[in-house]
């Protein structure tokens, strides 16, 4: 097998956020996507060990932010390689909301959001597969969808180990 | 909600294929995604009334192409748009393999293909989301996957009513 056939195919970039016990989390996410239209259903994959996955599987909520080109490592760096159990990452130098779900919902560098509650998850091993039947969802601003492919590629970023994508 | 916020998303565009007493089929589809690196494993949706769907799920199991931008519509059209009940979408007009699995792989505007054992399937209600345990994945040559942008906004197609994704 080569595993780097698995590299060709297509990603987005997300912010999946959730809640417990009355504090926010969110962690970068590539694996979130559209199931089925009637009723609007979308599937995020999230690892175990991430306090995220934590939060959805107890809360029953999330929401996907989709981000746009604009959105740094620096910003990126935040979501994608701290852990919210040692660091607040929903304070006042981002913006963000909490959604009809009761979810937080990050709106900086974000062209869109979606909120759902679990409807179904399935356990993969080392990710929990949420199914999220979607309860809100709305365009933010105008802006090219980040992509995995431009974040590899234009701003240099790595993958991190727990990503559902991830190879040695 | 605004369902156009879903539309901001990032897809692929592949061919799902999948055998049945010996008879090969496949179609176009948008949802496939890694999940999980160790063991490797893959999902995708597919709709129930599709003939590939009802393939995927008596022989367990299935092939992803991923498509490169040399697809042109007339080839995307065949495998989307007409179904494998009243046409033989693999005969020597195209170029494929029966894979390790015994599934059929499209190798015409292809960059690499991935090969799964069917191991957990869950009925999303239109859909049925299959969990492939990875058995075989190769690079088949360079070039530029296709993404679903790239096939609304440059190839100009349409969105097939039984896509995940759909929407009016």
């Amino acid at each position: 097998m080569n595993k780097h056939a698995l590299h060709k195919m297509t990603y987005g970039l997300y912010i999946v956020s959730s809640i417990k016990d009355g504090k926010p989390n969110g962690q970068i996410a590539n694996v979130a996507f559209q199931v089925t239209s009637e009723p609007v259903q979308v599937v995020i994959a999230l690892h175990k060990d991430n306090l995220t996955c934590e939060y959805v599987h107890t809360s029953k909520v999330f929401s996907i932010s989709v981000l746009d080109q604009t959105a740094d490592m620096i910003f990126i760096g935040r979501f994608g390689f701290r852990s919210g159990r040692d660091f607040n990452k929903f304070d006042n130098t981002i913006s963000w909301k909490i959604g009809k779900t009761g979810a937080p919902i990050v709106t900086d560098h974000s062209i869109a959001y979606i909120e759902a509650n679990v409807a179904q998850e399935m356990d993969l091993g080392m990710h929990i597969l949420f199914i999220g039947k979607v309860v809100d969802a709305n365009i933010i601003k105008d802006g090219k969808p980040l992509t995995y492919d431009y974040y590899h590629n234009v701003l240099r970023g790595k993958e991190p180990p727990k990503a559902p994508t991830f190879s040695i």
